[in-house]
């Protein structure tokens, strides 16, 4: 890691979810300024090819770049499984995408060296998590939950119907060799607003990692480790700087985004990225 | 309408549910080859800005056009709400979408000119229905219903949780004003594989009208005003020929494209629109 005094992160997804680690960013290194690129006139990146992706990610990275990102978070599960080795070769700076934290944050925390992974289909089918953990000897079950991306998005995230699809999914996903995992990893950045309803309806032995607060973690290790920067100095906590780029609407992500930041979302501009 | 005596239609849409379209455009004019285009790279269109679906169908219906296409159908109903009249007055062969025969047929179907509309967000947004409607002094009832699409895509035509998400979609539509509406106007593509669902749940006395075979009537309609092109002439029936173009996966579009067509879905070209 170079020395960055307030370094500037650039952070992207494919849409607002990666809002949830800008969250957990915040929390923990506020003392940063933040550029997020939300790619949503073309999400979601969940349901599309490896090829697609790739393409679609070099692209918003590059962009980041060039508007002064010093630090890149890929905060969307289907961009680091398909694109981050991609990404890591060609960028001038350092990358780090949400799978790796999640798997080494999963691996700390299961007992019986069994875990489940929920996420998008095109981050299922990559099998990016599987890597990850079985080198870190630990068996995985991945399964694909394509339903609660729309279901977050509708903004049920407490309806009985959420409920009911997330038990069909997670019985689906804790049973046969898999029954005895005890870590559920939220493998997708739209989950953490479901953590409260899958808490309850996950066995009470699972721990529950959130790959987002875990990428956030290793962020903030990472600038730690610089000792031009120390992190808890409390005169030296300022006020982030947020700005946002998005390839849809601008009003849209506004209010979307909003209620995955947990907070006003405002200084949004609209970027129209030609491929 | 120009003569033409063996039509190569040229059909657009986001993605696959415009194949429900081209399955109704078989079952009325076989004799006639299609070049169907999918923008799976970028769907779904029913979440975007008008600019962004403006942009994309302009580039999609280009290229539709380069192909060989001398006869439009826009078989995307945000499309349709959105991007119709642009995509008219640059074309040079005659354009249809899927709203005008769908309000058509619902104005037809109405004795209590009281009709209920589903569709996505944007479709609803555009109150493109609303238009075509009240235009026909039929009063009009828009509710957006998120769900559906990726409930249809997961493959859950028939389950429970569908019928859930449906009956709290289809009560609120059917509420206060609306409650004597007698049309159910399915105004989306993917809506189609949901009809014996949504036959069940609707009120009994609603006649349920889907765009897609609305729209192949009008297609068909269009073309038999040819004199040229006698459309029950049993010894010009030939198989008619079907080419398509996706965006995103060749592969992923046959594989889905299969349960949209109701038949196999073949020769696929995956073409990079560059913006």
């Amino acid at each position: 890691m170079r020395s960055i005094r307030r370094p500037t992160i650039g952070v992207f997804d494919s849409g607002v979810g990666g809002l949830t680690v800008l969250h957990a960013l915040l929390d923990r290194i506020p003392d940063a300024d933040y550029l997020y690129f939300g790619d949503t006139a073309r999400l979601p990146y969940g349901s599309k090819s490896a090829a697609t992706v790739v393409h679609y990610a070099m692209g918003a990275v590059r962009y980041l770049q060039e508007q002064g990102a010093e630090f890149l978070v890929i905060a969307c599960n289907t961009a680091t499984a398909l694109a981050l080795d991609q990404i890591k070769t060609s960028s001038l700076v350092e990358v780090i995408g949400v799978v790796e934290p999640g798997a080494e944050a999963a691996a700390k925390a299961t007992t019986q060296r069994r875990v489940v992974v929920i996420g998008t289909e095109a981050t299922v089918a990559s099998h990016a998590y599987r890597r990850a953990l079985e080198t870190r000897n630990v068996a995985v079950r991945e399964k694909a939950c394509p339903l609660l991306v729309p279901l977050v998005e509708e903004g049920w995230t407490e309806h009985s119907v959420t409920e009911q699809v997330a038990r069909i999914y997670l019985a689906e996903a804790f049973s046969e060799d898999s029954r005895d995992a005890d870590v559920l990893v939220l493998g997708c950045t739209h989950y953490p607003l479901l953590k409260p309803l899958l808490r309850r309806i996950a066995p009470a032995y699972v721990t529950i990692v959130d790959s987002a607060e875990s990428t956030a973690h290793t962020v903030a290790r990472q600038l730690e480790i610089d000792p031009l920067h120390p992190p808890n100095d409390p005169e030296r906590r300022t006020v982030p700087r947020l700005k946002f780029f998005a390839t849809d609407s601008a009003d849209k992500f506004k209010n979307m985004g909003t209620r995955f930041l947990g907070h006003p979302v405002e200084d949004v501009v609209h970027v129209d990225l030609k491929e």
